[in-house]
């Protein structure tokens, strides 16, 4: 069989009015996704007003694209980089003391590549607390990052990442043991 | 012997006229690459009167880079996802029923590093029916990806990739078949 | 021990005054990571203005996203391409006939995830004569890549790269010797 995008229905999918969602992609637009506006304070409250959990101490850098904030829970003291990319069409929860490093990818939607009419998936991300993903890196749907896992520069996690362990490449592979010595 | 880009010499290359080219320059920053003016109809239209084939029902998402459209073909019901970057020196043909998924990248350009000149290469990029180049992959210069092909999130094609089948990884490697079931 | 990013403290990390930074944050986002503005001579004043060493036949293309300008240093007839990031928290020293090619990424942080406190480690990037880093391509801070290295398209460069050496993949691995003809 073949591909048949004209037979795609993601009916199915509702994830928030049209009115908030067209209202969300202009505030994104001019106060996220932009190089100014780096207010962390109306960042908050913006992500706040559209049903985000945004915890103590979150910093939000520039240039930062957020799909949907009523999908996204913040825990406290974790960090978004610069030109960081939460895709999320469902929910991603960010745990405590998370950096999220610059250009960093979390990616909730995928495609039945077996099914003629390419049927919309979609999975959560769960990144626990301590968890720091590198620059340029990649979450996968469905992917847990478990606590205190670190996916390194540029890497691709297409599956869990065990905690405190370090993963590298693409597919992610763990490489070592993270020790925090002190 | 060293490279010496001073000794660089693309006059040979001739993608348009000046003025075509400026004039799509700014087009594309604000029509295409901006995160507003998302109208499907309207940036089709665009693309038609600087030349490009756009077949029925294609899909274009904010934030698209196309670097010359005379140089672009997309077949019918066909995807080009947010953040893509089609940067087509020479013809990017894309098929029917393709997704190009958010932030992929169809690279075109090359450079022989052999000689010290560092002489451009141009290259063409076809991309078959059905095919799915994955968020934030790349598609090397000369590439075809043939019917069906997956390019998995983040790999890089270095080389064809081979009807019906499922590719991963920088440089690409065939990690199993695409079945469609239906 | 868990990571307490609370406990982060960079106070001994002091890349110049407030007001230099402030005024290079809106110069960049306006004049550099823009898709407009693309004179190379005004970019290069700039460059100039606030530090930069640049060099004679630098080209500099849109989207180029530079940190700090006084730890930039460019040689002689290199190219800065589209999308490219300099993120240098500290020097970056690039050579004479060097090609960056579309959005690569010089990256000069780093975290000590063996401390709860996460400590910020900078480490400058050097890039010797006639290097060319591919498309999409990422180097690690610390890393040198010598004369004449190829880093090829969207491979990252963790450890320093040999000289007239092409280097792929996640972590980048040496795959063939580069051989300049003429």
């Amino acid at each position: 069989m073949i591909t048949k995008l004209d037979k795609f229905d993601n009916s199915w999918y509702k994830p928030g009015s049209f009115l908030k969602r067209m209202c969300w992609f202009f505030i994104n637009s001019i106060f996220f996704k932009s190089s100014f506006f780096s207010s962390n304070p109306l960042k908050k409250l913006l992500l706040k007003l559209f049903g985000a959990k945004v915890g103590e101490g979150v910093v939000i850098k520039p240039n930062v694209n957020i799909k949907y904030p009523w999908f996204l829970h913040i825990g406290n003291h974790t960090w978004i980089g610069e030109n960081v990319w939460i895709d999320n069409l469902t929910t991603v929860q960010i745990g405590n003391h998370v950096c999220i490093s610059q250009g960093a990818f979390l990616l909730c939607g995928n495609h039945d590549y077996t099914k003629s009419s390419f049927d919309l998936m979609t999975k959560p991300i769960i990144i626990e607390d301590g968890v720091w993903i590198g620059a340029k890196a990649t979450v996968c749907p469905g992917v847990t990052c478990f606590s205190h896992s670190v996916l390194s520069v540029g890497s691709v996690a297409t599956k869990n990442l065990d905690a405190f362990s370090i993963y590298q490449g693409n597919p992610a592979q763990k490489i070592k043991e993270r020790v925090i010595a002190d």
